[in-house]
């Protein structure tokens, strides 16, 4: 069993993404054989890629305020909200407040790597 | 894309154990190929059943004050801590502080009896 603060996960930067940090909380470093977890974090004003990938998607509203962004428009968000993207559904995820926009992601560990 | 509140979702009574409910977040009803999430509440001085299964399962603390009883005895867990129970390793969730002690599980969408 593996047990750690979010904190003490070091925030990484995404590629192209500014303002955009990610802490890899569960991963295969961790020889989890299924699924990773990871939290994201908006800094004020800014956005994630839009992008599409075939795997689903889970994600849990940690603390701040913002949207994500699908086929249906712009839809608001803050914390305790649940959004599921299935596969192959393109989205974005913008931070709107003043304060850090912290949401947690779940996908198969196979998709390590950002795209 | 699907965006709802956890609150939204009914708490549901975890049976045979008293005190403890779950809110299914996403789940097969939602056609989610691989994995789910839930959102379990434990009501003050109340606690899981130990329990082992075959498997991953990660953890995420959202409110309250508990911890997880593992093979190492004991871990406290508050807000932003992070559990990654391997397959087969035996775990049981207690509530020890005064409020509702709340945590997110993602485990495989096969897997949506309790055991």
């Amino acid at each position: 069993m593996i047990v750690r603060n979010y904190r003490e996960v070091k925030a990484e930067p995404v590629i192209k993404e500014p303002g955009v940090a990610v802490h890899w909380l569960v991963s295969q470093l961790d020889e989890a054989p299924n699924f990773a977890l990871r939290l994201y974090e908006l800094e004020p004003e800014t956005r994630t890629a839009t992008h599409t990938h075939y795997w689903e998607q889970d994600v849990f509203v940690v603390s701040g305020t913002g949207a994500v962004v699908g086929e249906e428009g712009e839809i608001p968000l803050s914390a305790g909200d649940v959004v599921y993207v299935p596969p192959g559904e393109q989205h974005q995820f913008v931070s709107t407040g003043h304060k850090v926009f912290r949401f947690l992601v779940v996908l198969p560990i196979v998709h390590q790597t950002r795209v």
